[in-house]
Order: structure tokens, then C-alpha cells, then sequence
């Protein structure tokens, strides 16, 4: 009963499989081999369109390069004000971008087109004392569980466009918001006007694979620079390699994902048959949040389940009762139907 | 016949059971599982002293955030004119510390007491146009095969304590050196005066383990936060611990840096004994600088051999003939006799 | 009738006396004359305790060197959304310290214990994904006219304290704070808890000086290596030392930021006289905020006044008429009767 | 007596005459009066074709923001192993551009076509490991009293642009070097391939005024943005123009860099007449450098002469006798006749 973090999960069978099988042969060394070129390649193939591709050591240093290689001088990046890039990155997109991160309100996680256009409307190109808009960020599936439809990121990328702005998206979960919505990389991305994108692998079954994918290639012409500068290019960049190859392999990405979030959503259903709890709000990726009597959650915790309290949001303090606890739920690729099963009899009984 | 360098080769089979025995576990991310612990402690007995430890992604990375947390603004480093962070880090050290790095000379890639005071005499604590020395760093072994003895870190670190200065080692080569010397890891660091170590594990048969390791543990005050900024946190980080705990186990360390330097000395051999070649200049480590006809180079290539050719040292433009070319060899866990002598046969009959 | 900002103004002519005479000597460079060393001394006795001085080019210098002598790798500031660090110095003062600045709301500018406490609880000092709390900086006087009373900076360097955090103090209008709370200099800095001061001088009749005050000597420690690096020592500092010994000469300060807060009152009075116009909210140094007829500012503006619109506040959109208009309105030491009374003339009969 | 440098003169009284009429009015900040444009106008004539000129408070900061608008990540600078940026900026080049600086040796204080050539071949635009050449930065004149001719700065040129490397031209002498040779500014810059120039005021007449001026106007297209999150944009930036109005206004800073040569050489013909002393190398601008007894440099001393020590250089250790010592000397706008007879006088007589 593990729903602390999909990254508490371990790594997925084929990955170590294919690990072990890369392990005993000798091969170029800082992304040289032929595995990282056919890797390489095969992200052309997931993506329909030709791409430039690096990979990177943790999630954190996909996003804060991926805005470096869009940084410009007295710059400031637009992000939801609950983003990964602002809240949990201990200000590494700042120190590897050398640009601020600008918060843009919005419910359920997500940026309206109103906000940002608000926000953007305050550093125009020529705000030498205030600074300039460089760049917008999203993050899909968002850090409070939901997920942006197409309609909602053009709207977005429109917004960017008209204004100059290139785009990035943080697909820490890419997976899990690609198999929420039923689409393609290509129509969640470049189709959509993502420029750069953070593409995860570790959540989701990998044990480190993180990819930053540009569809803009103009963008990339530095980036072998910034990223070994940024003391992140692997001496044995192919172990990586291999396990984004068998992370692809057969759609065993979209399998691992799906299962997560189908987890999820027997979560889901779980708590909204429960007469002691509830969603704090809906979700469609494989992060569930629920408000549950404190009993309830003690005995869970008692009984083994690992979950983090959430903050209670500052706009909605009566969304939580006196006695009720929020928590966060997150599936992995490694989550059972029994261990949820397990947790929701737990909360019934308590 | 892959002599290219010890990071093209793959992982010892251990450090993959290990790994895939990871793999089927939840635990808790971003170092605070029960194995992160564990293996932090298994520092402490390998160096004889109560250390803190921290695994980051890349050799580069373990110099770079080492020298951040001994910086000071307006501070150079002392390093060796061959060191790796001033040749083949991209200035990363230079951009995480802040500090600038000032070569200094000294044959067989060392520095020399005379050489090390000498520069140090040129930045004083008040020179505050030039800068003020901040630290030294010491390559063991060094870039070009080499060891330092004892007392010849005994010599620099003496040097450095009378200046006040910080002593960091890059040990990217760490198992090979203490193997070459036959001594323990506390008395080739903190027993001589290391204050912080970069203990590599990469190049000696993980495929990616890398730890920086504080004697002093007073420099590493801030360091949790140094290694979070700069992207270096591990969501995973146990599979890092995986890789440690079994490359710690029964000194299968040793045992894999002893097997890279006897087949070292293999070559050592083989190339004294060879007629048409010679090494540039002696080596403990695993190694090899070789000087032999282009056309015993050739044939080797062609017959499949990997390795690369080196610059002729711009102080002995005589030391290779017109018709050689200085090449070096390294060897690796993973080196066989058979390549060894394959090659060594290769040049011979060219 | 200039009140675009206090830095439209020219130059005293006590400050321009002072200067010429010291242009026909000779004296030691980089801040090491005799003239350098008695104006540092003179610090002391305008703050009755021992300081450390150092001088700079801009008020955006004053404040990045300032937080960057008391940054943290991974730490935060806090200051007011509308404090000059965050909205008008294009993230210098994140580049220099290597800091984000967190923004604290509050009414009239300022900061309160509550909106302050609120804040820095989201940033603990093991806050690694988060960012940890590093310093507070307070504007004095703010950038809407207000001051703080010393009650209230009591308040807040209490709640600093009590978290360990060091307090900056932005004075770019520094004696327009004091003049107008009718208090010494120590009884507003040091004597509440202030640690390091930006001291402005160039708003208030100067040219170009710009201090920055230590109380706390011991974050003083690296600051010269921190200027040099920054590229702020002078060579010619002494320049910058004549024109603060004038400055300080005879509370030649004091009488000046005196005389524009005085005028500043003749604003205030008059606008208040008006039946078209009304103050937007109350100040007490020397800016003016005032929202008058459309017509009356284009009658103005078309007579020569010249000042800046100013945004309506996001929180109060009913502030301001559909045919009105937000304008600031600053005064300075060279600000005539005349130009006010003129100038309320103009607004009177459009 | 001072010879100590030129930055320990004053300030000519033209210059602060100008300032003095400046003082008394109202004026845009941040660069927007008239005077600002009519002063950045006035730099197109001087160079004979539109540049783009921005105003900075030191010569640190015109090399270091000049080198910045040039930057790019992992890139390197080629310097003169004396140059300024390398041995007495503290790093700020290193930190502001992020790049760091590579010495190229040379006699005289100059490279030389084979050194630089050399330099730049070790760092090739895809040397990923080693970093990249990013551009070259030459001192007029040197910091050892010479002055690179027209020819000399044509082959030097002519090997960046082969390598495409963009050209900084350090001129914190740069009327020292156009009075030394004789020819127009714009024949000592853009018509040599020069690109971004730094040019100062300072050293020669004024308080504080140093400019970068861009002939590749293109490379300036971030630097606003630049300068002011480097805290280099004066809010009374007028008082910078004015000075530099002063300074161009009838060829003053050509008749006081003149005046400078002139007395220098006055200096050299009476070092060379003296028996006891000589130069130690043959200098054209505004610095001398000679060896004299210690009687000779103390007995001047003694008698209020201000001048400092110099390395004996490292590659010529038999330049200067055991009795004898190595001094600078500086002339200025402000040196006078007498100062140097009076000096000579007392080394002769020693």
C-alpha cells in the first residue's frame, strides 16, 4: 500500500532486463553508441516528426535546462503557481536559466487562457526595470492530478504564440496524461505548439530516464553545451538509452501508464463509494486527492499504507472538516488491485 | 579490444543482480529509503571515520558541486594543468563553484610542492584584484596514469593547510590508485589531509555511481541544498545505493580495480617487450601511454581495436618520432588477457 | 514641475562644490585614500555605532550586494510584492544572490507580521524541494509613499529573528523615512534589528552615491570580493566619498529629504483643497498618489508637468472613476513651492 | 609625484564644469534626457559610423558586460596572459559572461598571430569536453605600455574571424593608444574587424565614465537587458553623458591623452639619459616600466614619489640586478613637467 509517490515504485522488469543485457558488452562512451543513436531515432518514430533529444539524470534538470535553452536576459517564465518548477525544484530553473518564475493563478491546477494573458500583459518586451516574458511552461498531467485537454493547451499556446514566447511542457507524467486523454504524443505536443518537452520516464517504471524532446530543433543548437556545463551528460549515456528502448518498446510506456491510471480510478470509485470520504476534487491522471475522517487515515497508516497530507488549499479552507485529513494517492506502474483494495477496506472500517 | 577509456565498459553482473533485487520494491525517494542509510553508513566503515556522503550523477558533477561547497566569491582553485576540471568539464566547475582554475604545472601529470606554492604565493587572501586561493584539488590517479605517493600528497596538503586552503581529491580513478598503492582508503584521504573526496564508482564497473564524500563534515553544512539546486537529487537515488552496496560488498571494489591494473601491467609488459614500441612514460595505474608506428596503430584499428591517439605533451615535441603516433590504452574491470594480447600480438607482427 | 521621480532632479550644489574640489588632486585609487577612510568613520557617528561601509553605483547594486552577502544556496527572500527588488531591478537581485525573492502582501506597501509569519512558514529551514528561508528585506520608505513606524519594523525583524534570519533594510529613501518619522538613523536601523542597510543618496541630491551599511560586521566578512567581483569598486571612488561627505555635512541630508517631504505636504494639502481630486491613499514621505480628472492630468501634462500614471491596485478596481486617472506624483530636495502650487493651479481649472 | 596610476588623477575641469551645468535641472533617469541621446549620437561621429553606445560604472564592468553580450555556454575567451580580465578583475569577466578566460602568451604584452592561432586550435567549435572559443579580447594599450599597431591588430583579427569569433577590443587606455599611433578611432577599431569596444573616460580626465561601444550592432541586441540586471544602469545616467560631452567636446580627451604620452615621454628620454637606471622594456603609451637601484627608488619615495613595485617577468629573471627593482610608472592628464623633473632629479642623485 505504497501511495506516497510513483517514485517510491521500483523499476519494471523489461527495463532491468534490458539493463542487464546491455551490461556485458563494451560500447562508446557520453551518448556515442549505436543504442543511443537508434534511441534516439525511435523518439522520431513516438513523436511523428523529426526531433532532437537528450537525456538528462533527474526531472528537475529536464525542466531547468529545457528553460535554459530558452532563456534570454532579464527573462521571466510563466508557470501555474502550484508547478514543479516553483514549488518542489528548490530554485534550480532559476539558477540553470538565470530567469524568474512568474506564478499564474488558475483552478485544478492549470493556467486559464485569462490568467495567463494577465499575467503575460505585465512584462512586455520591453520591460527593462520589471523584465520580459521569455517563456511558458505547463505541466501535463498537472501536479494536482488533473490534465489539460488539446482544446485547453492551444488555448494556452495561443496565448504564448501571439506573444512571442516559446512553449515547454512538463510531462513528469507525460504517460499518464497521454493515456488520460486517449491521443498521441504528436497531437499533446508539437501539433499543439510545444516547442520543448520534459519527458519522464522515471515515474513511470524506468529507474532513471528523463528526456528533454525538442520539436523545435533551433532551440537545441546550444544544448550539448548546457547540458555538459551542467555536469549532466552520462559517461554511460546508454544505460539510459537502453531503458528508454525498452521503456518504448512494444507500447510498454502506455501499458505501464494505463495502469496506473486505471489504479486510479479504481481508487477513485473506491472513495466516492465511501459514506466517510471523498474526492477534494476530480482527477484524471494517476494522483487521487481525498479528504477522509483523521480516523480513517490513522488506521491506514497503522495498517502499513504510506500516503503525504496535502495542504488545504488557502482559497477553499472550508474544503476540509475539523476532523478530516486531505491526502494524496498516487498509483504506480507497481500498484496492485490488491493494495488498493487493502487501503479502501481499511478506511471503510475505521 | 576496447581501450578506449574504462567508461566504455558495461556493469559487473553483481552490480546488476543488485539492481534488478532493487527493482521489485517500493521505497521511500530521494535518499531517505532504509538502503540510502544503509550504504551511507557502509562509508563510514570503508574510510575508518564518520563521513557524509552524497550520490550525484556524473564525475563532473562530483567535482563541481565538491568545489561549490568549499566556495568563496572571488576564490580560484588550484588544480593541475591536465586536471579533468580544467580540461574536460566544460568550465562546469568553474560555473557551480563560481571559482576560476588556475593550472598548475608539474610533470607526470602532478602537481609539485614548488609548482603548487608558487601559484598559491600569487593569490594571497587579500588579493582582492587577482583573487584569493580557495582551494586545491588533487587527481588520484591522476589523467596520465599516474599515482601520487603518500608523501607526495602529503607534500600538497601541507602546502594547502599552511594557506589556509581546502583540500579536495578527484578520485574518478579512486579504486585504481588505492589498489596501485596498497593502501587503505583513510590513508590515502583524511590521514593525509583530504577535507572532500570524489569517489567515483563509474569507470570501475557501475554503469552510474558517483558520491562525494566529506571528511570534513563541516564543508557539507549546506550540501543537501548544493545538490538539490543543481538537479543532482535522485527521485530513485537507492538505485544509486544499490550500486554502491554492492560494489562495497567483499571489496569487489578492490577486486575490480586490481583486475583493471594487472591487465595494465600486462600491457606495461607487453609493450617494453615489443621492439617497435614503448611506452611515452611510466604508469601505475590502468593507463597506458604508448608510442608505436602508425602502422602497427593501424593494423590494430583495422582489426577491431579501440582506442585513441594522444597529444603529443607540448614541452617534448621529440618525444614521438615521424612515423609514430602516442596513443593511449585503458583497461577496465571488464578487460581480458585475450584482448591484451591480441592487441600486444597485433603490433607486434605490423 | 517635474514629479516623474525623485532621480529627475539634478545635483546639490554643496554635492557639485564638493566634487570640484576634489578633482584637482591626486589621491589613492579603488577606495584606499584618506578622504575614502574619514567618510567611512563618518558612518559611524551618523549611526552612533561601528558599521561597515562600502560604497556602489546604483540602488539596484545597493540591494543585490546586500542580499547577496547574506545569500544561502537554496534560500528565499522575503519581501513586499511591490518592493522595488522584486518589481523594478529585471532579477538582479536574484542573479547576484542566487535567490528568488518571495513576494509578502500587505496594505499601503507594507508588510505585516501576519502576511510575513504566513509566508516564511512555507519555507523551513529543511525545506530541500521547497527552498528554505534566507532573509528579510523591508523598504524604507516603501514605493507608495508609506513608512513604517518603528513599532511595526519592531514586528517584523522580530519575526525574522525568531526564524534566524537576517533583516535588509532598502533605504533608497532613506532620509525621506527619517525625516518623516522624526527619528535618528540608529533608532530606524540597527536599534530594531536591521543587519545591512542600502543607503541611498542619489534620490536625494547626489549624483550617483549609493551605500551599503553593515551593523552586522560579520556579513560583512567577503563583501569587498563580493563588490570587486560584481564590478562595483570605483577607481576613483573618492568621488563618491566627497559627495556623501557633503551629503552628510551639516545634515545637509536631512534638510533636503526635509524639504521634499515638505513639499510633498503642500501636495497633499492641496490635492486635498481640490473638489476634482483626491489622494489615493494616505502618504507620509514623499511621493503623492493621486487620482484626479483625466482632463485636469492632460491639462497638466499639456502645461509641462510631468509624473508617471500609476496602475490601479488589482485589489481595489473601484479606486478609480472611468474618467479619472492614477498619477504619482514625487517630489525632491529641488522641488519648488511654485512648481506645486502651479501645478494644483493646472488641476484646479481643467 | 604620482605615478602610483592614472585612476589616482582627478578630474579635468571641463569635465567638471559640464557636470556642475548639469546639476542645476531636471532631466529623464535611466538614459532617456536629450543630453543622453545627444551624447550617444555624438560617439557615431567620433568613429565615423553607427555604433551602439550604453554607459557602465567601471572598466570591469565594460569588459565583463561586453564579454557577456558575446557569451555562450561552455564558450572560451582568448586574452593575454597580463590582460586585465585575467589578472585584475577578480573574475567578474568569468562571472558575468560565464565563460572563462584562456591566456595566450606574447612578448610586449601582446599575442601574437602563432600564439593566438595556437590557443584557439585546442578549442574547437564542437570540443564539447575541453569548451569552445567564443571570442577574443585585446588590450590598446597593453598593460605593460604598448600598443598593438594597425597591422598587428589586422592579423589578430583576421584569426578570429577565420575562426568565426566575434572581437573585444579593451580600450581603458584607449586615447593613450590613438594619440600613440596616430590614426582615428575608427581605424584602430571596426576598420580592424573590431567588434564591441570598451571605452574609458576614466583613466584619462573623467570621474567615472566608461562606455561599451558596439560596431556590430547586433551583438547589442539583449544588452539593456543586460546592463540592468548587472545593476549598471544609473538612474542619473545624464551625469555620465555629461562627462562624456566634456570629454569629446573640441578633441579634449585626445589633447589630454596627449598630454599623458607626452610627459611619458619625457620620462623615457630621462630614464634612458640617467646612468644608474633604464627602461625595462620599450613602452609607447602612457606607462613606463624602469629599473633602478633600491637607493634611487627609495630616495624618490622618501621625497613623496608614489609609484608601485612590478614583477620582475617570470621568462626573463635576470632583467633586474640584486640591487636593483622593477617599477610602473603613470603619467596622467594631470602630470606636470615639474613632477617628472623633480623625479628624475632625485633618482639621479641617489
Amino acid at each position: 500500500m505504497f501511495f506516497s509517490s510513483d517514485n517510491w515504485a521500483g523499476a519494471h522488469s523489461s527495463i532491468n532486463e534490458r539493463l542487464a543485457r546491455e551490461s556485458t558488452r563494451f560500447a562508446a562512451a557520453y551518448g556515442n553508441s549505436d543504442l543511443d543513436k537508434a534511441v534516439e531515432a525511435r523518439f522520431n518514430e513516438i513523436f511523428e516528426t523529426e526531433v532532437s533529444v537528450f537525456f538528462v539524470s533527474t526531472g528537475t534538470a529536464a525542466n531547468s535546462l529545457s528553460l535554459a535553452s530558452i532563456a534570454r536576459i532579464g527573462g521571466v517564465v510563466f508557470a501555474h503557481s502550484e508547478a514543479h518548477v516553483i514549488e518542489d525544484e528548490c530554485g534550480a530553473p532559476d539558477f540553470f536559466s538565470g530567469m524568474r518564475m512568474v506564478p499564474v493563478e488558475g483552478p485544478n491546477g492549470k493556467m486559464t487562457p485569462a490568467t495567463l494573458a494577465a499575467r503575460i500583459a505585465g512584462f512586455p518586451q520591453d520591460s527593462l526595470h520589471h523584465g520580459r516574458g521569455a517563456a511558458i511552461t505547463l505541466t501535463q498531467a498537472t501536479e494536482t492530478g488533473t490534465v489539460y485537454t488539446l482544446d485547453e493547451i492551444d488555448a494556452l499556446t495561443a496565448i504564448a504564440k501571439a506573444n512571442g514566447l516559446p512553449v515547454h511542457m512538463d510531462g513528469a507524467r507525460f504517460g499518464n496524461a497521454i493515456t488520460a486523454l486517449g491521443v498521441t504524443p504528436a497531437e499533446m505536443t508539437w501539433k499543439r505548439g510545444v516547442d520543448v518537452l520534459s519527458f519522464g520516464g522515471t515515474k513511470n517504471g524506468c529507474w532513471c530516464a528523463e528526456a528533454i524532446v525538442f520539436f523545435n530543433k533551433d532551440l537545441a543548437r546550444d544544448f550539448a553545451f548546457i547540458r555538459k556545463r551542467a555536469a549532466q551528460l552520462f559517461s554511460k549515456t546508454r544505460f539510459i538509452s537502453a531503458q528508454f528502448e525498452a521503456y518504448l518498446q512494444d507500447n510498454l510506456w502506455l501499458e505501464l501508464a494505463g495502469h496506473a491510471n486505471t489504479m486510479a480510478n479504481r481508487l477513485r470509485t473506491g472513495i466516492n463509494a465511501l459514506n466517510s470520504a471523498r474526492q477534494a476534487w476530480e482527477t484524471t491522471s494517476n494522483e487521487v486527492f481525498a479528504i477522509l475522517p483523521k480516523t480513517s487515515a490513522d488506521a491506514a497508516r497503522n495498517a502499513g499504507a504510506r500516503f503525504y497530507d496535502w495542504p488545504v488549499p488557502q482559497n477553499s479552507p472550508d474544503l476540509v472538516g475539523a476532523d478530516e485529513v486531505l491526502i494524496r494517492l498516487v498509483t504506480s506502474f507497481a500498484t496492485t488491485e490488491e493494495d488498493i483494495d487493502q487501503f479502501l477496506s481499511l478506511c471503510a472500517s475505521a
